[in-house]
């Protein structure tokens, strides 16, 4: 017995983080054949995306599978983009020591977050080929580029550098080229196809990052392309601080200690986004703090008291602090109008609904939900509707039974919208197929491979609500089809029977057929309204036409609302009746009155758009006679537009309240959803 | 343009690994307040369990969690053990410093893998409540215990130590702790009742380690004790060369480069499991290596070639170099017994059948899988079956939907063996529950939170033939159950209605009624075994009786043969007829000469086992005619049996076999389930 502990205790050691992810090379995405080559593509396009668009360069991005050894399962895959290229003392610390990157302490939105993932592509091509991996990468300043094989020794977690040259790096057509890099690997690997392969990544890749053009060469030597579709980049995303909302009292510890600030005040503006000048002090107040106090020097329960100040727990006045929320320009969702096309581009269906919540937080991280979905006949009614997963504009493509995503949709009940779904629960069944994209500073995975979202309670209720939102918008399409569709065969019952009654009794009795558009209007009693949004081949323009008809005895007075995309940069044209704009996105006509029996015709165009962008128009209507075929507006969802529109994020919020009940206040906790407002038909 | 290379380059930074998994303390398993407390008592528990095995210690385990703070979530965790404790010198190491441990570097199976869950729960709640994490540790050398705080320098992965000191540890019940180590966290964490609990963590670990004495408080004061079931510990387990067959090539160089053997024999020897002396000079030859070349000086090429002879790719006279497979005995499976105990605890419950694999290989590593399922009327028949997961005796709550265990239990078609499954996928529905354990030197989870296993393929095939097996014995049963259920009826009816015709005849005739057996006998033309398996109350003993009438017109002769624990220790007694012994756990008896309606009985007792241990009791026969109710005995499955226990892992496999078709040959891949020969009911 004695001497066990110490036996025991001799046997233990430092493991170096490369050791670590050399055995635990799954944790990376590298644990089937099948799935390594998936991962080692997924970590180079990342890499050039998130470049590039820092850079602010419309990416050009070139993956090449080359087959080496079939028998043993060996490949070679080149990576190449135009993004602004590494330096060259850069480029062994980037590709061969792991937990080394720019993006892990900044808070902005990006697809790398660790600094692991491409050195883990090194590290796996060297175990499986014992092969270094080239790189090549030129920067704009440089005349010529470096080349250099780049190995890994995992003992050290440190890179093992061979044959570094530099050469004049020629692009295919012989031109020079300006920036970028190649990384070449060999590795062991097997090329698939199916629903999880590099096409189906790069596919889904180009989908939510139109402003890439992606050229993918598989081993059969068959080339693929995927053009440009945007020549918009994603917005700039800004690295934010972090919001006191989400800081842990380990952290604020930390922070404290390691702070150089001569005040309280100008640590806690200078080191937390939403923190105004009145704020600080008024935390300092509340946590029983002097503004001059040196924030190196807190005592442990000043520290608390300060957290608590943060959270809301200590008040001024029986009031929590007002924080500033923190500041979204730090992300990037896709945006509807891309949602739609994307969804549109992969699947040919008939309805696309999708929804976009407003930005939310948790533990002080930024981030915003949106989801689409796609209902339509093309797609097998009997099959679980295809879930499409998306974090920082990344297809995830494994791992869906354990993701935060999939279990937000499981957790809906479909039956209410039109969708099969046994018990209730579980991915719904039907001709569907539901996209669902989260954007954050900071996406928590379950693990370093990035292939699923842990559980998050905050996160999810808000990609349950998108999907609730959407779903109602689902619903109300079919029941308004309905509807129309009835009013229409009712309507068409009664042009057709009546006057063939008319004409027969009329020449029964020996009498002049009678005048029917009263009796006609009687029996309908009910104002209709037909919209039409066509693609005009010859002049590319979008058309629109709305009749209203007032088959109703009373004259009738209107105001016809539409949405149209004005975010997305269309304009109207050709457009007679003139109206005006009642909010962005909205515009409006004065119809003054429709007499009995009349109908009243709006025109116009929409220009800046593409064939497919925009292929329904809601109509809503101010008025006190309902119209079959168009919504009564809802003035508060009016008002609820302009008031976003003048906000652009700058609200106060108290403190402590998102902490409290899991979301923000006002703003953006009571926005509605706009299903109702950009739901679109094919 | 120019410049934002550098600028971007400038921002990257290396982060150390506590930095790295603070942030992601999601891969750790603390994703949310529930989970939390879940992940820190499971990684208190998997350290005290392994390090009583590693010591040969029965484990007593006391877990308690204190409220401290209910509106803030503040909990206290404290975790005891009776194991051989830490020595101080280690105690900062083992608890404040990430990637510390002495399982990494070890090839056996263990609960612990990397160094980091403790760690991880010090770091955690440093974090959320700015505490450091105490220690108190005794070790039997010393006279007192260690008494300590650690926390973490997470910038450098370093343990903050203070206020260390030495005190006596006494026991509640004022005796001096002998040695074991007591850790107390203050964390934020939600104590939650229900199926993902604290308390069922600590029930199912109980399930699979009976040699365990584990008592709970919960924050409400009260105190769940799961008593220790069986006092031997589980059978010691071995580190392990890696084998041949699970190494790649840079894994390959790097041991031939850190080398100091003076020769390639020696060297594949004493660094490889699998290898004899003969198939060390046979790779040489293969390879074209001289078995007295320096391992050190191998040029790439050669190492290649050595991989290859590895491979099976490079052979001699044709022929793969044959290995042998690697030593099992560093795998510790639950055994069928405990299985069905455990299972029959959990759940009250009708049919059980387990199942275990014999021990296979992949990458090199051995694993062996073990399946349990219970069938019942005490569940519900509308529901998704439970899935009980484990591996290396650790329950799994978590990630069910990703995790490798319950794929291959959704891959299985279940409707043929009884159970609901609509389409033939997914989770089978009805009123039963599955247990499945992976036992394995090299667990590959899916993250660090060891929650759900990563895809592969083999241990994949190894857990789907063993469902498949259990199917079929299910299926078995059931069928058996249903045979017997109507001959009993067909005798039941020809005993009663029979004499009944032959004395309303006889009377209205006013004739002798006649002598029927012959008649009946005829008439069933069967011979009927039945078997009863009791639990006798007074005795302690296990009363075993099977009867075998002759129902036919001939007189049989049959060999009896009968299943039982004989590997769990159990013994026979009150065999009057006596046997022999057939094979491990089969017992036989001749029945020489059973007449036309006569029965022949088989009386027995068992003895060394308790009550619930062995409820039913298989019994097969060697004979020409068919007995209802008893299997015709399969000699090969005999046979296999007995060269098993000649066998003992030792076998030789030629090499690369298993890379090549993903299973070892003959041995392994012929084994035969043992589900018919030990299924049980209770």
């Amino acid at each position: 017995m004695a001497g066990i502990a110490d036996k025991m205790a001799s046997n233990q050691k430092q493991i170096a983080i490369s050791e670590f992810f050399e055995k635990n090379k799954h944790f990376l995405g590298f644990d089937t054949l099948q799935r390594s080559i998936i991962t080692a593509v997924k970590e180079g396009v990342d890499n050039a995306l998130d470049a590039c668009e820092e850079a602010r360069i419309l990416p050009d991005i070139r993956v090449k599978i080359n087959k080496i050894d079939s028998k043993k399962d060996i490949i070679e895959l080149i990576t190449e983009d135009n993004g602004p290229g590494i330096p060259q003392k850069s480029i062994e610390k980037v590709f061969g020591q792991l937990l080394f990157g720019s993006r892990f302490h900044a808070i902005r939105q990006s697809r790398g977050q660790q600094g692991i993932g491409i050195t883990g592509v090194v590290m796996y091509s060297q175990l499986t080929t014992g092969k270094p991996t080239h790189i090549l990468s030129k920067v704009a300043s440089d005349a010529t580029a470096v080349s250099v094989n780049i190995g890994l020794d995992t003992r050290k977690n440190k890179a093992i550098k061979s044959d570094q040259d530099r050469i004049i790096w020629e692009n295919d057509d012989h031109t020079f080229k300006e920036h970028g890099v190649r990384v070449t690997s060999r590795m062991k690997a097997k090329y698939q196809r199916g629903r999880q392969s590099v096409f189906q990544y790069l596919r889904m890749t180009s989908i939510v990052n139109p402003h890439a053009d992606i050229i993918f060469t598989d081993p059969d030597g068959e080339v693929h392309h995927w053009p440009r579709v945007t020549e918009r980049l994603p917005g700039k995303v800004d690295a934010i601080k972090p919001h006191p909302h989400g800081i842990e009292l380990g952290q604020l510890q930390r922070m404290c200690k390691e702070s150089k600030d001569s005040r309280m005040t100008v640590f806690l503006r200078s080191n937390f986004s939403g923190v105004s000048m009145r704020a600080a002090k008024e935390l300092c107040e509340a946590s029983e703090l002097a503004v001059t106090a040196k924030p190196k020097s807190l005592k442990p329960d000043q520290i608390r008291a300060l957290l608590e100040s943060f959270q809301g727990e200590r008040m001024i006045n029986n009031k929590a602090i007002k924080l500033l929320s923190p500041p979204t320009n730090c992300l990037s969702p896709i945006e509807e109008m891309l949602i739609k096309k994307g969804l549109s581009k992969t699947i040919d269906s008939k309805f696309i609904a999708t929804m976009t919540r407003a930005p939310n937080v948790s533990h002080g991280n930024p981030f915003q939900v949106e989801v689409g979905l796609i209902f339509g006949e093309g797609m097998a009614a009997d099959k679980p509707v295809e879930i499409l997963r998306f974090a920082n504009r990344v297809p995830l493509m494994y791992q869906q039974g354990g993701c935060l995503l999939t279990k937000a949709v499981e957790s809906v009940d479909w039956r209410q919208y039109g969708l099969d779904q046994p018990g209730g629960r579980g991915v719904p069944k039907g001709p569907a197929a539901v996209l669902v994209h989260l954007a954050s500073t900071n996406v928590q995975f379950t693990s370093e491979a990035k292939e699923a979202l842990s559980d998050n309670e905050i996160v999810f209720e808000e990609t349950r609500k998108a999907m609730l939102e959407m779903g109602r918008g689902l619903r109300k399409h079919l029941e308004k089809k309905k509807k129309m569709a009835k009013t229409r065969e009712k309507f068409e019952l009664i042009n057709d029977i009546l006057p063939a009654i008319a004409a027969k009794s009329a020449s029964i009795l020996n009498r002049p057929v009678p005048a029917l558009a009263g009796s006609i209007t009687k029996i309908m009693s009910a104002v209709i309204c037909e919209e039409e949004t066509v693609w005009n081949t010859e002049t590319k323009l979008t058309d629109v036409e709305i009749i209203l008809f007032n088959y109703t005895s009373r004259a009738r007075s209107y105001s016809l609302l539409v949405n149209w995309p004005e975010k997305e940069g269309a304009e109207i044209t050709a457009n007679e009746r003139g109206g005006r704009k009642e909010a962005m996105g909205i515009w409006a006509w004065k119809i003054e009155t429709l007499d009995p029996g009349e109908q009243a015709r709006v025109t116009y165009s929409l220009s800046g758009l593409e064939k497919g962008d925009w292929n329904e128009t809601e109509v809503f209507f101010r008025g006190n006679q309902d119209v079959i075929g168009a919504t009564k507006l809802d003035e508060k969802m009016l008002e609820e537009i302009r008031r976003q529109e003048e906000i652009l994020g700058d609200s106060e919020i108290p403190a402590g309240e998102e902490e409290m009940n899991g979301f923000e206040p006002g703003v953006v906790e009571g926005q509605p959803g706009q299903t109702t407002l950009f739901g679109g038909e094919q």
